[in-house]
């Protein structure tokens, strides 16, 4: 099947480097509406990234490569020797605004590696850029990769959300989901609400009804359940950091459904690019989990819904071991089992 | 420890029979609002059970037994030759209200039965009271039961709201937990938020704010991770139906939350009157599985949250197997490592 097959079921865009600034749609308040945020400074980018007006792993790499851009033009109106430092606190800040997503780190490793001291924004962008075209290069790679396990008449089953919206295009995951329902493999699609912020529920099915692919909501809760009944063969989910041996970063909610699928014999892919994999840590005991504010979950759209007093605890992410995951997914290839050996073999 | 000690555990009430009428605590606009509404006809009673003003296997099969004490006294106003098929036809009425809850046709079946074919009034409304006050003593009895198995020291998730609200008071498995708090061997209780009806969030946390006993809300999606951290060593729940070989049907989420406690080492209790108990159900693959209306998952408190046009999967509970379950407690005591054989022998 080829990439222009697929185009059908890509019609949704998370960001635009226009010009002289870099447009986001706004993401806190899909589907609501449809608004286009414009970001003039790299701390405005920053700012947008703490804020979840654009997230998911690739997307936010990609947004920090054109916040990087911004910032070239910002420091090129300082002295030269004073850029440099300027420049560094810029990328300093884009990369203080998320702590678990290792694509951040990646993309502005790679451009303060490419352009060096005094960043030539024309250099930045074209850098930027091509960080944007490869990942989508890259999730088209992936989606005919991972759809290719999926046998025909199953069903399957995704977290958060992990399509266009999460990266350049297609998506991760959900890349996997298009190119399997584009090649009539997938029977049903069911996508987990994502709670707190719901990024099932307002990204994920929209993305796919924009793509006309029929799609079920569920309660995060309701997944053990799906999968004991046999309506979803497979979780595919996307990632935030995949450590060396397979042990991987995502969504709160992800473990839950990892460990049911085990349970209940259904199989279990991660579709994410190689600037997720993070070979420097050895496992997911070292990843440090990012904790969100706890009204996230007593308030719901501005409304109070627990009692005032109420504490929570929210934690963004959670960690499934390697050994909960059948197959691996990456631009480079499927990694099946994941070990640290199987890893640095695919990935080195 | 004696009952007069969990009294300060014990403050909040979801129903009363005063007079001529029941009242219920409209636990759909709770904690925001504390609404008393009151029920003068047993189809009031009815319809308020399916708009789950009032919640909880227990608070159902109570509410029915006061409903009935209502469709008796209407009933009394016919020709004495019609008044049974009248009594009969409400009475089906209310055993329709909601399909899954077993305490519902317990509490009707035990009515019918006692008052025969022209019920009295005044006999109906001792039985109702009896049930009661039977429920309540039972939850009593649970949570001392209960409590002895929490290790001083460990941690406990519930989900869903198995409290005061869900009961003639004190509740079965947050009856547990206020026990086991009381006698000081809980050292952090965590409940789940129990999508998509909230029961977690708004119930439960309120609840236990109410009696002073601190709760962490989490992400249903959460307890998994939750688990695999040893933040919590057990989960105790509540039931709606629990078969004879130990299957149990409760909140959706259970059977997500009961996986991950045996993959993680944490144990898995179940707590719930006689009244639960369907012997006569071999095991889950019997239970109807109520389905509640998709709107529950795309909108929120009347604001839509999912795209327009986007479909829903929503079953209100799931089956835990009984080899999943540590330990069921009921009023009659404790069936470790249930079975068929161990339930007939406990309960039979």
């Amino acid at each position: 099947m080829s990439t222009e097959l697929l185009a059908p079921f890509d019609r949704v865009r998370a960001l635009r480097f226009s010009g002289d600034a870099l447009e986001l749609l706004d993401q806190r308040v899909l589907p609501r509406e449809q608004v286009w945020l414009t970001m003039h400074t790299s701390d405005q980018v920053a700012a947008a990234i703490t804020a979840l007006v654009v997230r998911g792993a690739p997307a936010i790499g990609i947004a920090a490569a054109y916040g990087l851009v911004l910032a070239a033009r910002e420091v090129s109106a300082y002295a030269p020797a004073d850029r440099s430092a300027a420049f560094a606190v810029q990328a300093a800040r884009l990369r203080a605004a998320r702590p678990t997503a290792v694509n951040l780190m990646w993309a502005i490793d790679r451009v303060l590696f490419s352009v060096g001291a005094d960043p030539d924004p024309a250099a930045v962008l074209t850098l930027a850029q091509r960080i944007e075209a490869e990942d989508l290069a890259a999730n088209y790679r992936m989606a005919m990769t991972g759809a290719a396990y999926i046998e025909p008449g199953h069903g399957v089953l995704t977290h958060c959300n992990t399509g266009s919206l999460a990266t350049a295009g297609l998506g991760t995951a959900l890349g996997v989901i298009r190119a399997a329902y584009a090649q009539g493999r997938v029977n049903a699609v069911y996508a987990g609400e994502t709670r707190p912020w719901l990024q099932g529920a307002r990204l994920t099915v929209w993305e796919l009804l924009e793509d006309g692919i029929p799609a079920q909501l569920i309660a995060d809760g309701a997944g053990a359940w799906l999968l004991s009944l046999k309506r979803a063969h497979w979780l595919i989910v996307g990632a935030d950091r995949i450590c060396a041996n397979g042990d991987t970063a995502n969504k709160i909610g992800t473990l839950s459904l990892a460990v049911a699928a085990r349970h209940f014999g259904a199989r279990v892919m991660v579709v994410a690019p190689t600037s997720t994999v993070d070979l420097a840590t050895p496992d997911g005991s070292h990843i440090h989990i990012e904790e969100r504010d706890p009204r996230e979950l007593t308030e719901y759209a501005g409304t109070r819904t627990a009692a005032p007093g109420v504490n929570a605890w929210n934690p963004v992410f959670d960690v499934t071991p390697g050994n909960l995951i059948d197959v691996i997914v990456t631009e480079r290839g499927a990694i099946e089992h994941p070990t640290t050996e199987r890893m640095r073999a695919a990935l080195s």
